[in-house]
């Protein structure tokens, strides 16, 4: 695996410095060959789908592994998009000028070599290499072992491309070894490898990040809050707090805890029972709101679990600051609402309230690279450290400082 | 120890709100303190003085650990100055509206828990406290055991300041254990400390990066070159050249391989060896320049060796690009230098060595918080991510984002 590494590593330093017009015309040029080689891609996916078949994988992860046309095509399309976004290298995010007149700028850089751990989705395999490619940085993947012919296919194309323009194939390498094994050493590589981003399930993700030597940004978990302050507006809470559970309740930002304040509970609470009734959420409550809505009580352990389900529980608080130290005590530092017309109210949430994003009056569920405007998505951070939240491109990037000096010393 | 990080935890969420000129006049107050206590801080030295002369330690250590009138009026000068720097907290680093209409504020906001493990120096314990308030984050402080007494007497003095003004003394806390396990434990204990700042011996280093489960920003090597171009100009060459090497041999800034372009080596080699003979540095040379001016050869170790004393080793190169894989090959990414007049090796050297701090005729000396600019020196950091090169108050900040909507759901 070391010399393998060191391959990737050296193909870093060739895409560092490659300019913002050459990446863009390579990433088209993918984009091109994926939808030339849809036959090969799909002959390819057929193979892991046997597979799959003849291991009984459920039809979940049948759907996700599957790909057609229309899903290629769809990668294509992400390609370029990623080839439109703007260059994240050579950013100047600082300057000055020292009293000694030497000037300091503060420049955007590729990281190095990033590893991408992922599941079973190949789709993944072209948008992690694309993402990496255009932020200059080197990658190594290593996706889920029963989409182990989709990805080697999808890898097969981009390389070409990589070499048709004179650049080194290992800039988009895939991890050839499938095991736990060959992840417990990638994670170790820290002289080759700069960067871990797992994608996937609990298990893998907190493998990872106790194991790792090699730096990691996570995304471990979203157990989201959303607080109805007393003073809040009675259709604008009604609809964040539907919308922030049921619009997709399988995904990391939808709220998982919704926090009423007891000066409007009688009021709203039967309001939103009718409104989550009609859409088939399941609903669970503290003792006082169990008994006034007659729905299962909540238990101990709910206020910590992450459902990823169309399931509710609603907790009565006494006020802000209530509120603050139940998401505190509870929260994953994901993203977090309060729904207040009150000035004091909100500004107290948004300072005290220690997560990614912090909302007033609006929808969890915005908490998206998309949706923030970065275009594509890299995922959504809950370290504290490097990137914090929604991830863009940028967030693949380090930076280092140019000093122009004229002869001087110290 | 998760009784008591808890409480450091729980501190933080109370230092994180506070406002910048409460933070300033508890700074001031703690530089009183300090004056004020001065008798009490000797006293406790002396026990740490016998403790070293008990056991025999060496007179550098003894010098670093020894303090007195004036090194005590040294730290309270460092708390004003510190007290003086801007608040890092609450900088609005980024902003924008979406077509929705929500407006995103991406805000400077305290890391939360930061542990710091260092060495002899007591007025580390004050610099690192005071730091770490400034900035809005609780500290786990964990010295050297040998000057165990004076580091729990100026901790005692800054808490007493902090109970005064009604904050919560476990704000800035030390490690109680003062064994290696001690700090094993520290650095697994993720859920209550958000950073791991090791200053102090390779060793140490190693042996924190290796074995941390909380995020580590580190110092590990300063292996700096200076190239000196075929288009230099020869005076600020010289002047370059020795200043980085001689001003202060024991440093991680300074030089330890100076490369010679081979078009004028003949030329400025044997100015330089009158200008390092004159200032005692110790020269060894590659087999051409071991020959020129007749001293020792250097082994394939010294392109690999900091030095950390007035120790040189020189070698000469074709051209740019071969000073550039030099450097990739055996420089520590800390701090490198070109000296020409030529714009576009320049640009090439700038551009294409990955490095903290990359300089074009300006001398690798000046890679430090003071000189940068930023006020107080928080350490250089040779990570690729989260802070990156001179590090400042700011660098001890992380972010979240805060989301202002008028009831925007998806």
């Amino acid at each position: 695996m070391q010399d393998m590494l060191q391959k990737v590593k050296q193909a870093s330093t060739k895409l560092a410095t490659l300019k913002g017009n050459t990446k863009d015309r390579v990433l088209l040029d993918m984009a091109n060959a994926l939808i030339d080689n849809v036959d090969t891609i799909l002959e390819q996916n057929q193979k892991d789908l046997v597979y799959a078949k003849e291991n009984n994988l459920n039809t979940a992860l049948v759907d996700r592994l599957l790909l057609n046309e229309k899903r290629i095509e769809a990668m294509a399309k992400a390609l370029i998009e990623i080839a439109n976004l703007k260059n994240p290298v050579g950013r100047i995010l600082e300057g000055w000028e020292l009293p000694n007149g030497l000037r300091i700028e503060k420049t955007a850089i590729p990281i190095g070599v990033i590893g991408i751990i992922y599941e079973s989705r190949p789709n993944v395999t072209s948008d992690a290499a694309a993402l990496c490619f255009k932020s200059g940085n080197a990658c190594i993947l290593k996706g889920g072992k029963e989409a182990k012919y989709s990805n080697q296919a999808i890898a097969n194309i981009l390389q070409d491309v990589l070499l048709k323009h004179n650049l080194p194939k290992e800039a988009i390498s895939l991890l050839p070894d499938y095991s736990r094994e060959g992840v417990a050493q990638l994670i170790k590589m820290d002289k080759y490898v700069d960067l871990i981003i797992p994608r996937g399930g609990e298990g893998l993700i907190r493998y990872v990040s106790q194991n790792a030597t090699v730096p990691v940004v996570k995304h471990d978990k979203g157990l989201c809050h959303t607080y109805i302050h007393k003073d809040a507006d009675i259709d604008k809470a009604v609809k964040i707090a539907l919308n922030a559970k049921v619009q997709r309740p399988g995904v990391c930002n939808a709220m998982e805890t919704l926090l009423v304040d007891e000066e409007i509970a009688t009021l709203i609470l039967p309001i939103l029972k009718d409104e989550f009734d009609k859409a088939h959420t399941k609903l669970k409550g503290d003792e006082a709101v169990a008994k006034l809505l007659e729905i299962e009580k909540a238990s101990d352990e709910d206020w910590d679990t992450e459902y990823l389900a169309n399931i509710l529980s609603i907790k009565i608080v006494k006020n802000v600051d209530e509120a603050i130290s139940h998401i505190q005590a509870h929260g994953s530092g994901h993203s977090e609402a309060i729904v207040s017309e009150n000035y004091t109210a909100s500004e107290k949430f948004l300072n005290e309230i220690d997560a990614a994003c912090v909302y007033v009056n609006a929808s969890t569920r915005f908490t998206d690279g998309g949706e923030f405007g970065f275009g594509a998505e890299v995922g959504i951070s809950t370290n504290k450290l490097h990137a914090r939240g929604p991830m863009g491109i940028n967030d693949l990037t380090t930076y280092k400082f140019k000093i122009y000096g004229e002869g001087q010393i110290r």
